[in-house]
């Protein structure tokens, strides 16, 4: 973590030192950053991500169509340095606020993002590395030790079986170091509901399971998480959302990232595996489900071509939503009583992604 | 706690003998509960918040339009008590799904989270106190010491300082005994952002509180923590929010209830101050704002004529709003850099509290 800190700031002041030497001899000051036009962002079989392509784009302030977007970018660079010496996180929210006490000019917040954006695909660092944060927070709960790396926790270790109701994931336990764990797995729930249920029913001891409530979508800070607890703890990761196009994409993106992240790293975690609910589960279980909207079905068609869900589990489970016209809730198992989903699916699905 | 447990088992376990006594006597059985219609819901100046009035609707097995509600209130009870017994947490969702498995019928979960409600009326006691928990979990900072009731972590403490992106409040913390803290006040906030911050800035330590996020509207669990701190650990409680309509209701909620829980106690903290940020200061503090909207003032006179609105600062305010025509956030602060809000603000608004 200190190297990847040390990096970060290595790299933001070298963006420093080359504006300052362009000014020393003369020249207009430039950056080139990597082009984030959809022409530009190309799904890598090989990483199993989207990245961008190589082409790049010059922002000089030569040219006086560039003089803002280039100020902004040096702004929101000579900022991240600022939070990152001072140990203070923010919020994209926070940051266009932040501006006006600079004087720096966005006309709305969708602007201020962009440029955040346009500072992470230059320096190659995600916003969380410069203590940039969003609100959403979700949950994980499980024998995992870790070290604070934040201001006045440093040096502190937290078991995160410390609280019932599952460890924030925020800020300072993004940044924590991973000491030690007993766990074998990693299991990825949508929902709180479910998430609850596997801490009450001790999943993370029958199984010896890691588990993260992405509470909807996982944030990038979770994905971030997800990805790290699959490289530096050597474990296997395993997806569990509502059977329907929404849940399946959740899984999809903790799986193989999202379009407008393609400029980062590190966010992704390609052998994590989708253990359901699938589509199939619902005639397979007779679980409860409810009639697939026309929005579903619109989203399903998009799916289907996406290059992510090229692989077979997929395509099947897209064609079988197709045929069935059903979609079910993680909760939908409730029919059977609170534990038959710990009982008796989990157990015999985990079996299964054997040969998946 | 131990003694609100034996209560509400004693309230489940008295509904099921009259129940057994009224068939015992050949008699249809019934029940009598409270109305909960628009007619029966009044604001009750004494209690400062909404509580409902005299009128009882009888349900009885004798009436064959009577028949579903009655068996599905029957039904909820049992499962309270099950729950209970066994220390599981559920969810409404859990609940409507868990019915298929006795072949009770909902025809939707809007059905069956009202039967919910009316097993709250009738046995004066609230969802969460029969273990059923809603999705959203905010979070707590600060110096208190907690011990937990809920299996498996019964008897154990916890400090909640010991995770710097905040202890949630999920069941377990709801649920558990407040033992001691050196705490003289709450602070809630409406974001994350300004949670953080304020975390960031040591604001627990500065000023000796607790700090609570309530992300958006706080949940009933949240309500009645802060509730609790105040009754029990006799704290004052300072509600802070966005300047706009919906902001200031987040406060109202907090301080007087809602509408839809006048059938329950112990969620409201009538004592508790609305702080901000209020739409007066955002001309005294030149913030950045927004044009007020055509659903933001609609939703002012709706507030205008609440009587939860009657006091004088909420009519002050309202009228500000309505002149200025102006909404800003909490993070708006930021253009006067990222403490300005703690080093000033917050120490100035605690202050002008004591005369409101």
């Amino acid at each position: 973590m200190k190297v990847r800190k040390e990096k970060l700031i290595k790299s933001l002041l070298s963006l420093g030192e080359e504006i300052y030497g362009q000014i020393d001899s003369q020249v207009f000051p430039s950056v080139e950053l990597p082009s984030r036009s959809t022409s530009n962002i190309k799904y890598d079989e090989k990483l199993r991500q989207y990245v961008l392509g190589e082409k790049c784009i010059k922002r000089t302030s030569r040219n006086v169509r560039h003089i803002r977007p280039f100020t902004q970018l040096v702004w929101m660079g000579y900022m991240a340095n600022q939070l990152i010496n001072q140990g203070k996180t923010s919020t994209l929210r926070d940051m266009y606020y932040m501006a006006q006490a600079y004087d720096v000019n966005f006309k709305d917040q969708a602007e201020s993002d962009d440029i955040i954006t346009d500072l992470e695909s230059l320096i190659e660092f995600s916003r969380e590395d410069f203590h940039l944060f969003p609100e959403e927070r979700s949950a994980i709960y499980g024998n995992l030790n870790i070290e604070y790396t934040v201001p006045k926790y440093e040096g502190k270790r937290l078991n995160l079986t410390v609280h019932p109701d599952g460890v924030m994931i925020g800020p300072a336990l993004t940044s924590a170091e991973f000491v030690s764990t007993d766990a074998e797995i990693v299991i990825c729930v949508e929902k709180g509901a479910m998430f609850t249920r596997f801490l009450e029913e001790d999943v993370h001891k029958k199984f010896k399971a890691l588990l993260i409530h992405t509470a909807g979508q996982a944030p990038r800070g979770t994905r971030h998480m997800i990805h790290r607890l699959h490289e530096e703890m050597n474990l296997p990761v395993y997806v569990f959302c509502d059977a329907d196009p929404w849940g399946m994409h959740i899984a999809q993106v903790i799986i193989s990232g999202s379009a407008n992240a393609a400029h980062l790293k590190d966010l992704t975690s390609p052998d994590a595996k989708w253990c359901g609910v699938w589509a199939s589960d619902i005639t397979r279980y007779k679980l409860p489900s409810e009639k697939i909207t026309e929005l579903d079905l619109k989203r399903l068609r998009e799916l289907e071509r996406d290059p992510r869900y090229r692989e077979e589990l997929w395509q099947r489970e897209i064609k079988v939503f197709n045929d069935i016209k059903r979609k079910a809730e993680q909760e939908a198992f409730s029919r059977y009583g609170l534990t038959k989903i710990v009982d008796e699916y989990l157990p015999h699905r985990l079996d299964e992604m054997k040969s998946y």
